[in-house]
């Protein structure tokens, strides 16, 4: 039989891309970003982080955010203010932008058609409040490929739910990891993230010196050589484990690069699991 | 042709279900409705006015509403707020309490799958900001009939867009009335507006004085008597013309009462066009 031929070379292509705060603070760049990706002409799903439009808003509205260990806490009035911010006002501004340029998006958050079960995360040492893990194999499918079959562009806010009628903050690259796995059976998925390096820097003072290509044991040697910066650290490990759970391949790139890592000029870091 | 072999008579019944703010600002009497509404037993539609929270998170947020000659104005900030407020926090707040009722909500708002299109009030005497008219033939059934069809219920924010990138606050009785006459066609709709009264009263001090039929000519009766509050004039109207577009019963009653007037105990008030 011929590669081609095998039902694994016949998956459609899904492109799912995460965009951070830092993007949906600048709405002259998110604008820009928004106006490549409706021009990405395949089936894609778009997911947003918050930004700092939550914090800015809870301290306007005299509520402070609440630490333990330097560990963000989410109580009963941090979950209010994310709720409102990242699957109102930033998730819905996205879409309307999308709409906009033609792009026929739809926000969801994970409590919409149950779109992304959760759990509130078990308190061991400290209560994180109303944070969400998502189990594997508990996103299906079904839902969103109606979505996609029906030409809609679902835009993720980081909020899923308990299924007992609260909802939880959960992180934005998790989400976006979580999505590509439970879908992978049934797509090829390219799993871009954007930020705003233009990748995986070798040195960090070097915009030029990205990494073009990170499988789990160049990430191993990276990481003895204290090469991997903290922020980027749980990126590329939730990137190592979704390939090693199905997810064809994974860039890790820059906002403006979107089109180019997409058609394949890879201006990013290919994150890949070696043959 | 018997009656009961005729087309109109085959199509399937579909709830259009209207809340408004008293029933949203307090969450035991929301818990309450929604209990009742997950049990009801049709495909339907559900869509939530926008309450005090707006106004009393605006205020925290050192906004104050503006008025012309006594009229609302949505400027840039207070259609934030209302984004935040009705398309995050009241509309995800539902659907997670629907989740746990097992009713399998999906928020949306009129720029989601470009579901309501609609047009910034046209300034006259007075530009009422960001404020979104809808036109006759606007709403396409397409997607509303896709969620429908697959066990998912809509719930929807009074908000729409202009296609221009913009979010238009728009009024949730307007917006129920309108996705009404839009699925008239496809469905026998029943649209009912829940209030805190039990219906249309006859006398407003006697709270059973419920008139329980209006037609056109005994609307314009009961004006002519200055029987008609100010806030249910609108209602009132908004009713008729939705009748007269081909809605096919639109009841006017308690949040309560809901599984009885949809069961056809009809304890508010049937607002119907005379055969």
């Amino acid at each position: 039989m011929d590669i081609k031929d095998s039902p694994s070379a016949k998956k459609e292509q899904l492109f799912i891309i995460k965009i951070g705060g830092n993007l949906i603070d600048d709405s002259n760049k998110l604008n820009t970003f928004l106006k490549s990706y409706s021009l990405l002409n395949y089936k894609k799903i778009l997911v947003h982080g918050g930004g700092k439009i939550a914090t800015g808003i809870g301290k306007r509205l005299g509520i402070t955010t609440k630490y333990i260990n330097g560990r963000r806490i989410t109580d009963d009035e941090a979950i209010d203010i994310v709720t409102m911010v990242y699957g109102g006002l930033i998730n819905k501004k996205i879409v309307a932008q999308l709409q906009s340029y033609k792009c026929n998006a739809i926000g969801v958050t994970g409590a919409d058609a149950n779109l992304i079960p959760a759990a509130k995360r078990e308190v061991r040492n400290i209560d994180y409040g109303w944070v969400g893990d998502i189990a594997v194999g508990s996103i299906l499918p079904f839902y969103w490929e109606m979505f996609l079959n029906n030409n809609l562009f679902p835009i993720v806010a980081p909020l899923t739910h308990d299924g007992g009628g609260h909802i939880l903050n959960t992180n934005a690259d998790t989400i976006a990891a979580s999505i590509s796995i439970a879908l992978s059976d049934k797509y090829e998925i390219v799993l871009i993230y954007c930020f705003d390096k233009r990748g995986v820097l070798e040195n960090i003072y070097d915009e030029d010196s990205v990494i073009p290509l990170i499988d789990r044991s160049r990430f191993d040697e990276l990481l003895k050589n204290n090469q991997i910066s903290e922020g980027m650290l749980p990126k590329i490990e939730n990137a190592l484990s979704a390939i090693e759970s199905g997810v064809n391949s994974i860039i890790i790139g820059n906002a403006d690069d979107l089109l180019a890592n997409a058609t394949g000029e890879k201006k990013g870091t290919l994150i890949y699991k070696k043959a």
